[in-house]
């Protein structure tokens, strides 16, 4: 019997993605087709032995029956192959000048509380205090005012407040500013450290076996927001830490590297001035 | 600060991948480097939105979260993307005149029931009776002795007897025979019928947005093994089924359509001859 549409490898793209002439949504087939090709590119390229293809499919399921409302290890996965971070920069191209986006991350909560500017984010007392200072700007140069300047970040031991309920005080090292008229913010927070992405998963035993540490640069959270301009989702690195060049979600980028200067003889040992420009919307 | 290898829309291929300088194991840098290159390049070239890589987080997490030990979500996946057959056709190329590979399934066990030639594996008393017979051959057209034929099939209301304990007998439209000098094989079984694949999670809600059923053609499964040949996983299928062009997972293959012949007036109803021929290992 002949039969059309038949599956054989030289055919396998086209097979599958005929079936697609009845899907109603013309952007679900658009991308469905496009990961088939690649999927199936992928698998002829490199000769996929069903060994391995049984390896990722027990390497998938372990990084799904891994995920908890604490824990999302597909998102991980996606941070480690720069997957990320692609679709990050695809979905927020900026104009020359403005500040750049990098990864979210996982440890952004919506109610940090308010406070009040200059004020302390470190409610621990642990770690290098720091002054974080500067302003926030449209692309001629002039200060936005209402600006939401929402900061997080780990503490002196590398922990975000929500990875320690009960050892770290609730919104520790977080809080949200807003700006005046001046554009201005400020607040004390502490020289944030580097720290280990969660590497006690599939995605840890990957990194393993890549050969691929799994630790972030230090780091300070930033979401700016403000009517009228792009939202913008960042981070400032602290210069000279060693992973810098090897951040394990490939989050630096080099206009995000922000100064950090040694006060002397003062109360707060630090101080790091960052202007953020923000990208009408 | 100047940094070199940070991550870029036009560099994310190579600032992963120059991470894999370290691995030890070289085929996993290939088949990883390979990975994460088509990936990118599927991004980049559907422009995939944060909204969109969002809704594939959350399906892929769901596809792990829905498996168990008797249910396996991501093969069920791989199954309708083509991937699996995919995979099946580059581990298992064949020479001209040897029986064509199909997928095996998750329906297989290992301790089927060993049976005399030409019984019974219908054990239910459900469907239209058929005799499934032929022969082992080499590529030269001579009997295989001592060929392991093991044979399942679901029953007449479409479900495997592991789908359906305690309703159906174990081993159910289930047998192991051996050939003897002839090559010879031959059971009762039933004509089969065609049944949709698991569709109440998230692969079934996949297949219905893109418009896709989630039926199989009817088949009866084989998996012929013969010291000195290769090990033949197939189906053959019942020709003239609806599904035979739209099968949901891709496994049909011309060569495996299966005379089916009406036996008039014998207490077995059908009569399905096919000849299976193996390539040395």
């Amino acid at each position: 019997m002949s039969l059309t549409g038949t599956f054989t490898e030289a055919t396998s793209v086209e097979t599958v993605n005929a079936r697609h002439a009845a899907c109603t949504n013309p952007r679900l087939a658009e991308v469905m087709s496009a990961l088939v090709r690649h999927l199936h590119d992928f698998a002829k390229e490199v000769h996929l032995t069903q060994a391995e293809w049984g390896l990722a499919i027990d390497f998938l399921t372990r990084t799904g029956q891994i995920c908890s409302g604490q824990r999302q290890e597909f998102i991980l996965l996606s941070d480690v192959l720069g997957l990320s971070m692609l679709v990050d920069a695809i979905g927020n191209r900026r104009p020359a000048g403005a500040t750049e986006n990098t990864v979210f991350g996982p440890f952004h909560v919506d109610d940090a509380p308010r406070r009040q500017m200059g004020e302390t984010i470190c409610l621990d007392g642990k770690g290098e205090s720091c002054l974080f200072e500067g302003r926030v700007l449209d692309l001629e140069g002039k200060p936005v005012a209402g600006a939401t300047v929402d900061v997080w970040s780990d503490n002196a031991e590398g922990f975000y407040d929500v990875q320690q309920p009960g050892i770290q005080p609730k919104g520790n090292n977080r809080g949200v500013f807003v700006t005046g008229e001046d554009g201005r913010y400020a607040f004390i927070g502490i020289k944030p450290v580097s720290y280990p992405i969660p590497d006690d998963g599939p995605v840890g035993q990957m990194l393993a076996q890549l050969g691929r540490h799994p630790y972030r640069p230090a780091h300070m959270h930033y979401l700016v927001t403000a009517p009228g301009y792009q939202r913008l989702v960042t981070h400032t690195f602290v210069g000279g830490d060693a992973y810098l060049a090897s951040d394990a979600v490939f989050g630096v980028k080099a206009s995000l590297i922000a100064p950090y200067e040694r006060l002397e003889g003062q109360a707060t040992q630090w101080r790091s001035p960052f202007d953020f420009v923000l990208a009408p919307a």
